[in-house]
């Protein structure tokens, strides 16, 4: 509990500093945001503006998981490191693009193609070590199996074990094109991004404390949860949470800096390494909503014209439509985190219903 | 679990729904808040804009605790009732300042000495009552001790029954004095105060589940908590949450409507009578700690000024400072909810280490 309590202020001081000395960095080489021609035309005024603060968060969340085992001297574990390696690989990839968008000028970064191949890289990396290193009671990061609020009875490895694992690794990757192309639609609008990251990550910070403290391993009972490292990827959530709490000071309306895919790649890849580590691969989409709605929005909006030639929305993802019907910027962004709220709330409250109904 | 749940979205559809109809109701009547005049000028502009919203957040808190317990089938419980009467007493109290001001269109409303007479009646009702009525295991709503995350030894009762009683109801006005100013201080940018109270009433909601997991009654162990309806009083925080919720949507900047005396009080009242019957006095300063911080610079301002002569901040409450200083309001706002989650977080943490510590 103390290294929950240390990352999360240890991540939330490093961003919080760090956020402005990142700025000035960028600033003196004049590395600011090349904004789509693609959105509102008023946000051409965001021209200018440093982009790439997804490192800072990154950064913030590594030092403050390693300084949080240094200060409390517990090893770290299987689980939590893959996580981050998660969060750091997808995250490099975002820094790619936005560095080729910056030093090139232009709204273009890597290929999608080249993006995808790094994106897929990382994520099979991480799946396939996710089924490895198993600890003395034969629990692995990951299992095959598909998760909700725990393990579900649907397994990927029903198969054979090579098919089993080439289908589990599908929907790793599933699972991270969800979660990190998610983050990135829904950011564009000053901290809607980063506030409802906050909101997931508390979350899991939630979820995994309950996860460790209802453990099969020091709390066998009937509804206990077979994950293998919950106390620490409660530290993880924690560093994540403070690191993007202490970001959105700077991040929030007026935005002194934005993510950019650096930041919306790295925080999905860690929404959805938390979700496979934890079991919940299938409460992530109630504890992101926010992000589900906004890619969504998307596809119905790309599906419906590519069908009938006319648009439902003036404009996606749906924070531009209401932009474009003249909401205020940070009227959409509140209104946002609140749906954000309520989704990571309702996501807590069906996990720990899940709990009670079998518990009582 | 389910009467939580229900009273957080019943309360939350009520007052996303109502606050609209409160609206047009409060327009076409022409009841517009009136500016006070020693704010800063740009709130000039502010004038007009309906206010006394708060009575949106009490009805539908209340109409959402009464529905939850009829759904569920559940009988009301006497700490929980005791917190709603405190949180409508003071609303009430704030409703006739807020009436009074708008009817004889001036800033001025009540007399501070009828004010503060009206608060310490409703007070001192609540404080007494909520000595009396114990339940099988003799527990009563409140008790005369003072707390933290738990009683601590310190018990006003000391003395005898009668000075007993009155220190203990000396110290409840003191408690609703403090948490009722504090809220109503922070109110003056939009959506400010609203924002805050829902994370402070978030945290009683985990609270007191957690205190209702760990009851003496059904759960005795070294740690166990002796509050005598926790898990009601997670109900009565949920329909706070809920309905704070649903109001910052037409409260998030640019404000449609104010929350007034009426809801400053109101919460204010909440918030103390969810200290009291939780047990957890002096953590409700940790969990509301931006209302500290945000009372203690009026405090320091005054103060200041009268010893020397000078002043400390541009303009008290600090949020006018941060005007005056050149910060957009929006950002003053995020900023300081921002604040407002690391108290709450804060708090929790602490009261859960506790209990960790104790129970390890």
């Amino acid at each position: 509990m103390k290294a929950v309590l240390l990352a999360a202020a240890i991540a939330l001081v490093l961003s919080l500093l760090g956020t402005p000395l990142f700025m000035k960095f960028l600033v003196r080489r004049r590395y600011g945001q090349f904004i789509r021609d693609d959105g509102p035309t008023s946000h051409h005024t965001k021209r200018g503006t440093p982009t790439m603060g997804g490192a800072v968060i990154m950064g913030s969340a590594l030092l403050a998981y390693s300084a949080a085992h240094l200060f409390t001297l517990t090893p770290l574990t299987v689980s939590g490191v893959l996580v981050l390696f998660l969060m750091a690989g997808l995250g490099l990839v975002g820094f790619l693009d936005d560095y080729l968008k910056i030093s090139r000028q232009r709204s273009l970064g890597l290929r999608s193609r080249e993006k995808l191949a790094g994106q897929t890289l990382v994520a099979v990396i991480f799946a396939v070590l996710a089924l490895q290193f198993p600890n003395e009671r034969f629990r692995t990061p990951a299992v095959s199996f598909v998760s909700f609020v725990r393990d579900t009875n649907v397994n990927f490895a029903f198969a054979g074990t090579l098919l089993g694992l080439l289908l589990f690794v599908l929907w790793a990757n599933l699972i991270v094109a969800g979660t990190s192309n998610g983050v990135n639609l829904t950011d564009g609008l000053d901290g809607l991004a980063t506030g409802a990251s906050v909101m997931v990550f508390g979350a899991y910070v939630l979820i995994a404390i309950w996860q460790s403290n209802q453990s099969c391993q020091f709390n066998p009972g009937l509804k206990c949860y077979e994950v293998r490292d919950p106390r620490d990827l409660a530290v993880v959530a924690a560093a994540l949470m403070g690191a993007c709490f202490g970001f959105l000071w700077w991040n929030a309306s007026p935005a002194q800096i934005f993510m950019g895919d650096t930041g919306s790649l790295a925080l999905g890849g860690a929404m959805a390494g938390l979700a496979i580590t934890t079991r919940t691969e299938f409460l992530v989409v109630i504890l992101g909503g926010l992000f589900v709605i906004i890619t969504l929005s998307v596809i119905i909006q790309v599906g419906f014209f590519k069908m009938t030639g006319k648009r439902v929305f003036r404009m996606a993802p749906l924070q531009h439509h209401f932009e474009l019907a003249g909401w205020n910027e940070v009227t959409i962004v509140i209104r946002f985190w609140i749906v954000a709220g309520l989704f990571a709330a309702l996501g807590i409250g069906v996990f720990y219903a899940e709990w009670v109904v079998g518990a009582a």
